[in-house]
């Protein structure tokens, strides 16, 4: 690693700074490390076939050794979708909420990880001892129970990280706790490192009881059947639905099965309250009323295989649009999916439905603190220095500012990059080189065996396809003795473009027989021929590069 | 064609109707056809390596001879990108506002239709008579000069086609005609064919004079260098740059070739003023200080290859951010755009440049009317029927629910799909069958020649890319000569992927070897066999399912 002195403690992530996804931070003092959530990140267009992407833990597992536990904030992908992967590298404990736990154990099960890990559920009061270092918690508010803020004590001051928060005084569930944030800001604090994400939203992020409020205005004016669609992961917003349910008298069917999961799972927990009689099924849906109908459901993000995008086009095999439907995306779009929810909402609108959607009609709010939030963060947690962590660099940026419009100074605010060291004695940071970091692309079993190479030949291939051109070299005699012959995929519509393919095909029949003639069989110079002279022709004749592969057989 | 009767005027589109761009509408009565506008779409991400979509101009094609010209409402390219195409099939007079054909003739000269091109300028008050239908025009308000609705009259009645407006009454070019526009109310409007695309938007949108005052406010503000992105089209936003620039005594450097483009034809056209001095190349760019230069770029869709990203990311030759820039996004995203704009912000942040951005700062402004605006055209224009054109389908529906707002008749409104025809008598409308419309792609040089097989390979070869096996069979003896050979491109990475591929390579030989030795030589025998083999091994090992193109030699 890069060198700390052993009075100094690091602060880094692997992942979760400057972007969206793979929160992935550490806290070290000496041979203790604290590491803060384990996420995942959704890849990008242009990571074409890769499912996940993952932070490098490749620091982590050097320092296997020194771990003292990965210490989970929430719930959410983005904070412990990483979690079976890091656990693959790095068997170490693991604490968090009862409902991110919850949520965690289904994932561990599918990766047959469950009874290899050590599953440790915290609550507000706890305090995790280590040698040197020591964690407590703090509750937050966020767009899933059970969310905390950590606060690990270190020799040199500390370090507190907020998770992701809003500060919702009319919460759904329990507020957040204000009285312990001053407290530990009172107690000092050397580092805040908070959650960047709304850092752009001016004033106050509405609260989530307004949602059930002006959801509650929609119901009441609605006598057709209810579809509900919302984040899995949002309990809050499921109880406030399921409370709805039963003061306006209809019965709830459940489709998808992150939300399936998402209920079973918060009711097990006792998140989610309500009895057992409200919730039917398919075969029950169907008799009811329409204005005794709340049809709970996923999708709200136009994922194209969810229950909302298959009802959309008419392809759920239990629930097709009817007149008098009433569609509610209670979301906000995701950058990145808002073309495949606005065709969701137009199949909505084709086949009937009304849909109500968009931040005009306030059926959603946000999970994270607005500007003045994050400067009550600041101002309740007091730091000497000051780091923003999740969110684009604008984010984090303007989340800087923030805090110093809220006094702390300039100099003691540090944006970072994945990997960079923070670097903190009491009264002394700076920045210490660089742990490894960067970016793991996932794709079906395959962890980190996708590389730039794989990439761009995917890209190449989307873009124009390919062209095969195979022969066989009697390499004896220096004779074509087979082809060459061509193949296409994706690159043109073979059978329409017959001229233009025999006259390559002559083309290079020709070409390789006055190589051969002239020269001995060199494989590789035939190969380079194929490339140099088909490459050109086409690109002449449909202004297309498709990828052109020679394929020399020898016998 | 579908049978319309001989005293119904048909009106329908082959593109333009619940979706954006591509807009071509007709206007048919007996052996008179009129086309308004012949546009363009982008292609979804879906449409791997399309470059553009077109419409279907088969039913154009066919009725040739009846066409009597297309009329352009204005110069952007979902109105007029497609007329290259269409001329290439059907040779019309094209007629539109001077800018509209000045833009034009860029591409016609491109395309090499330049001097076979008959282009007819239109002013505001011509009037151009077939024998039985005749086109008269109406000026709007839009985000580029010489917008015009279009009037078609015909013995059914009058057809209106507002084109893109908005009403800005404060525009910075010449103001909507409220006064011609009402006289064709007054006059008798059967049908019209009005702007849907922000008929989700409440009230007014803001005027194009309030975005130049917002501007100058930051002007006044800043002392560092101004680098300014907006469309090049909006050549009103130029003016008002380019009278601020020399208000604030700034010069200004264009970059980004449809910058130029704008800059140069609005100039000569008369439709951008501004001294010569004003302008300077890059050297002169250089020398002088921050607070004197503005730089006029092309790039606020984050477009990869734009001058701005090519700023934003340092890989632009003359233009390097430098501390103190602040960088104005005069624009919105266009849905799709949101993530490559996103890093275009946080790369521009990173290199220390201000941004400003987003619907917060107020520094751009819509093209198009909002609900007061469409509701204020429905009152002047007092149609009989009426239909809404260009949006989605949710904009279109909720377009009719502000017409019949308006007072007419809910029976009397029609939300038609591409194709759909509709049939009009001076009291009667009905649905009357459908045209041919459909998707063109444009991939290269070809046009039409990319269909769903084509981009079905493209998909899977984009995610998972391909295994090719290659062998040699003698025929003659049933004999294996060469190979099975296994190569690929964007699966794995083959150098670490050894053990699989030998292990698949000898599965194959033994296989082909079993295969030929049990029975005669069949091809396509031995090409079900290695993919039955290969693809369920591949995908075990993986779980990922490339395409596997076997290709069998024979010799």
């Amino acid at each position: 690693m890069t060198p700390i002195k052993n009075n100094e403690t690091a602060v880094f992530a692997l992942g979760g700074l400057g972007e969206i996804g793979k929160n992935t931070y550490c806290v070290q003092f000496q041979d203790e490390i604290i590491i803060i959530d384990a996420g995942i990140k959704f890849p990008d267009d242009e990571l074409l076939g890769i499912d996940y992407v993952i932070p490098d833990y490749a620091y982590l597992e050097k320092n296997v050794d020194k771990i003292k536990g990965l210490f989970i904030t929430h719930g959410h992908e983005d904070h412990i979708g990483g979690i079976p992967y890091l656990l693959r590298k790095v068997n170490v404990p693991v604490y968090g909420g009862k409902l991110a736990l919850g949520l965690l154990r289904n994932k561990l099960e599918e990766h047959g990880l469950l009874r290899t890990t050590q599953m440790i559920p915290i609550d507000e009061d706890d305090v995790i001892k280590f040698r040197k270092t020591s964690v407590t918690f703090f509750r937050t508010t966020h767009s899933i129970p059970d969310a905390f803020g950590v606060v690990v004590k270190t020799p040199s001051g500390n370090i507190v990280h907020t998770g992701d928060f809003k500060f919702d005084f009319t919460p759904v569930g329990e507020p957040a706790n204000l009285t312990k944030m001053a407290k530990i800001g009172g107690d000092g604090v050397l580092c805040l490192l908070s959650d960047s994400t709304n850092a752009e939203i001016p004033n106050f992020t509405m609260s989530e009881r307004k949602v059930g409020e002006n959801l509650n205005e929609i119901y009441r004016k609605v006598d057709g059947r209810i579809i509900f669609a919302t984040f899995a992961s949002n309990i809050h917003r499921l109880q406030q639905v399921i409370d709805s349910a039963q003061e306006y008298g209809r019965k709830i069917a459940v489709f998808g099965r992150s939300m399936d999961n998402a209920i079973t799972i918060g009711r097990e927990l006792g998140y989610i309250n309500g009895p057992k009689e409200l919730f039917i099924d398919t075969q029950s849906l169907n008799k009811l009323p329409a204005n005794e109908v709340m049809i709970l459901c996923t999708g709200s993000q136009g994922e194209p295989m969810a229950a909302l995008s298959r009802i959309a086009n008419g392809t759920h095999r239990q629930v097709q649009i009817q007149p008098g439907d009433t569609v509610i995306f209670s979301s906000s779009p995701i950058p990145g999916n808002t073309l495949s929810i606005n065709k969701t909402i137009n199949s909505l609108f084709r086949a009937g439905a009304d849909v109500i959607h968009g931040s005009l009609s306030n059926v959603h709010t946000s999970g994270h603190g607005s500007q003045e939030e994050q400067k009550l963060m600041i101002r309740l947690i007091k730091p000497k220095y000051f780091m923003p962590i999740h969110g684009e660099y604008r984010m984090m940026k303007m989340h800087t500012e923030l805090a110093v419009n809220c006094d702390v100074p300039q100099d003691n605010t540090f944006i970072l990059g994945n990997g960079d060291v923070l670097a903190l004695t009491a009264d002394s940071a700076r920045k210490a080189g660089r742990v490894p970091s960067g970016d793991v692309y996932i794709d079906g079993s395959g962890i980190g065996d996708i590389g730039s190479v794989v990439l761009r030949d995917r890209r190449i291939l989307s873009e124009d396809g390919l062209v095969i051109v195979v022969a066989t070299v009697d390499t004896k005699n220096n004779r074509l003795v087979s082809g060459p012959d061509i193949i296409s995929r994706g690159f043109v519509y073979m059978r329409e473009s017959g001229v233009m393919i025999h006259e390559a095909q002559r083309m290079l029949s020709k070409q390789l027989q006055g190589k051969l003639a002239s020269s001995p069989s060199n494989i590789s110079a035939l190969k380079s021929e194929i490339t140099d002279v088909l490459g050109p022709y086409l690109y002449e004749k449909t202004k297309r590069k498709p990828m052109v592969l020679p394929v020399i057989m020898e016998v």
